[in-house]
């Protein structure tokens, strides 16, 4: 506990809060929960969590950030912070913040985080802008869909303008379908050391298109399902070793290119959602510049994290161990904002 | 082994045998083995097996039942129970049997496990009785299917009525198809500190209907190919931390309910086995009141059980942790009949 | 360290090499990675590689075969030994190799292979010979196709002549579509003490053919996708307890015939490619007498290796453990050659 020197870690009762607390106690530190008043009984069930403060309302966070900051927390944001309380709210926090605020508006902003990737010289599908012929099949996306909601897919030019017609959003991106296997690569860069690990890789489990395949084709054609892409669990994967020097060699330009655009670039946990392509090219849909709900399956380690470290290291343990030294070569602020 | 007070942890060869002899054994209990003449050569490679008993065939159990007293065994059943020895054999045991015989009446009775669902506010698909239109997709499961055969597909009325001609199943069910994604919680109910745990997550890998995705659909046509659903292996998931909540309730609703139902309620390891959909519900297909073989996935732990435990909890070593801290407590009456 | 008696373990940088190296540090040897320029990097970020060797192509590894024999190497093949270096530089090796040779012939012919399966009474699909008639869904392979290209699927012998004429292959084999779920079993024979384990299973990750199911069968249809099975990565599987002695028997039989057909028989890890078909029956369409890279899933350990060893054994652990075992009894010379 002394490595610790009184700090706590802290984050909000959604998405990756469990394995972040546990990996935060594992490394000695104290820990608290912010839950809305629903979560209550799930946060409650786990004695890793020392400190539960309950809010009527993820957005009532401004209202417990005193408390937070005289409890010597640290506030890991994951998934949740922008998606509940919004960039704005992310960035006046004045308790302290895991991770660079600067990466959010190149997150956030789809042209940004595009010529962020491209700069980077990451592969991504191919965008078309209105009036381009779509000489491909594409899937149209609303702008800020999440959850897997606002997504419409489009084989040629004609399909393609009969579906805009019914699309309520307002703004949206009509980019190339890129067919191959999705898989999600989770990285941890630490700008103590200036190295880059994988720690873990996943699939995400949607509903309903990952149960599409059970159904027989001659079945689906009747029932008119429409495919949806939310996003309800993970599964694990390993990626072939022979695709892994370029893995790493993408996720190290990612965060040289960052250093580059934004002051301080990215830090921390992040996490390239890719496509696979039968060629074994990679294709990157997007980036999330935070820890990724996929590191979940891996609270008792993974395959790849137990190539660097001896114990079950999860990316929320990770994160607990950079603070941790952190703390102990007093470089505290290089990492926290 | 002083922990064990002597009482050995015994169970038939085959579902989920390995699982729970292992984790008794990790437990500090003398383990074993009764199995048929064809599994001997299975079991016997594996040392944490003590004694093995051969039968020729699993209705052979009783011959062996007064062994296993002498022996002071603690009979853990898991599903080759009831699907070999059926319900009656099973109540009719002498030996000692983790979990509550009561409970396996409203398993088995189709009408009953409905009724105990539904008064526990469990969502479940809708059940369309003798006449009543057929107004969406819908599955017509024969009763006591076991193994994934006796089924099938119907998208309406009409194809109900064509295909109900050549199904040879007396008893049936007609059910609402309900299009989403499987995934299976593995719960775990102490009745020494009545709490409940979600101890690991699968989903079930079925043939062929697994690998019907793989075959393109316009080759799927000519084929011809009739889906099945047997099961032969599992697969390890992770599930949504916003729809964890809901999990641990629907567990604990069940739990209560069963207490009101059947004397003792339920207790120790059960299956919910849920369709998860589109608009994230949960929808629950069938409840198993025992060990499931997805946890076979867990032996080396898992991302769920390490939350509450520091050392590699499957179902199977939980059950034997039970049985230990009753033996400890004097409370083995409480959680044998 | 000393039960190392200065023996070093290495392998080529490719493949499963991360896992071979692991395991073996682990075990106490001192690790040689023999890298291509390109993979450098890669390798370079590991601390339980100890040396690494550059060359500029695979097909250089003779050039720093001396340098290994002067270190006590001792040389891990895996997948990329033979499909990089080819079967003759392979038996040329004179650095000491682990596994037997002789069976290199036996698993590249893929007539021997068929002989070495059949003989051990392994099930497997039926092949057609050129002029019988095709009387049910075939796959039809080019000869040494490798990473999945060289496939073409048909329904029947109208699809099969419409569709071989725009095939180049000039050999190739016509077999049975056997309609089920693939799974994949590894094995590992020790000849020290003469028993067979089963350590990990999983399943391939293809692309494109395992995305193919979440595209909607109508959408497919225009799309007029290619299906592909280009191996990019691996997920975990269980496999049901009942299939599990039958699983082990096919194993002992491979291993049982290989010792009549071919001096020495097999040792060290292999890989069953099964199916298994709705009838829950095996159906073996190829064995890899090597370590393959599903193993990587479990570096940090698998629910079956969990049920011989206390610790986190993977395939690579396990192969270092023999060669300690044979340091040990003075019996190296049996398992290296």
């Amino acid at each position: 506990m002394a490595g610790t020197k009184g700090y706590k870690i802290a984050t909000l009762g959604s998405h990756t809060a469990l394995q972040i607390l546990k990996g935060a106690k594992d490394e000695g530190f104290q820990t608290i929960c912010v839950a809305t008043s629903d979560r209550v009984s799930l946060y409650n069930r786990f004695k890793f969590i020392d400190k539960l403060y309950e809010i009527s309302l993820f957005s009532d966070f401004p209202k417990i950030e005193e408390k937070l900051i005289k409890d010597k927390a640290i506030v890991i944001p994951h998934g949740s912070f922008v998606a509940y309380l919004g960039i704005e709210n992310n960035k006046k926090m004045k308790v302290g913040y895991f991770g660079n605020k600067k990466v959010l508006d190149w997150e956030s902003d789809r042209v940004k985080q595009r010529k962020w990737m491209q700069e980077a010289n990451v592969p991504v599908p191919k965008r078309f802008k209105k009036g381009d012929k779509i000489d491909r099949p594409v899937i149209v996306k609303s702008y800020g869909a999440s959850g897997g909601h606002g997504y419409f897919f489009a084989k040629n030019q004609k399909e393609f303008e009969t579906r805009i017609k019914n699309f309520k959003a307002r703004d949206f991106i009509v980019q190339e379908y890129v067919i191959g296997v999705p898989l999600y690569i989770h990285y941890f860069y630490s700008p103590l050391t200036k190295t880059l690990e994988i720690l873990s890789i996943d699939k995400r489990y949607e509903t309903n298109v990952d149960s599409l395949g059970r159904i027989p084709s001659q079945n689906q054609q009747g029932l008119g399902i429409e495919p949806s892409f939310v996003v309800v669990g993970n599964s694990p994967l390993a990626l072939r070793e022979s695709l892994l020097a370029e893995a790493f060699q993408m996720g190290e330009r990612v965060v040289a290119t960052s250093q580059e655009l934004m002051d301080g670039g990215i830090w921390g946990p992040f996490c390239l959602e890719t496509i696979i392509t039968p060629e074994q090219k990679f294709s990157i849909i997007e980036i999330s510049c935070r820890i990724v709900a996929g590191t979940n399956l891996f609270v008792n380690g993974s395959p790849y994290a137990s190539l660097y470290y001896d114990k079950e290291v999860s990316t929320g343990r990770r994160i607990a161990m950079e603070i941790k030294e952190a703390i102990r070569t007093n470089k505290l602020k290089k990492i926290l904002n």
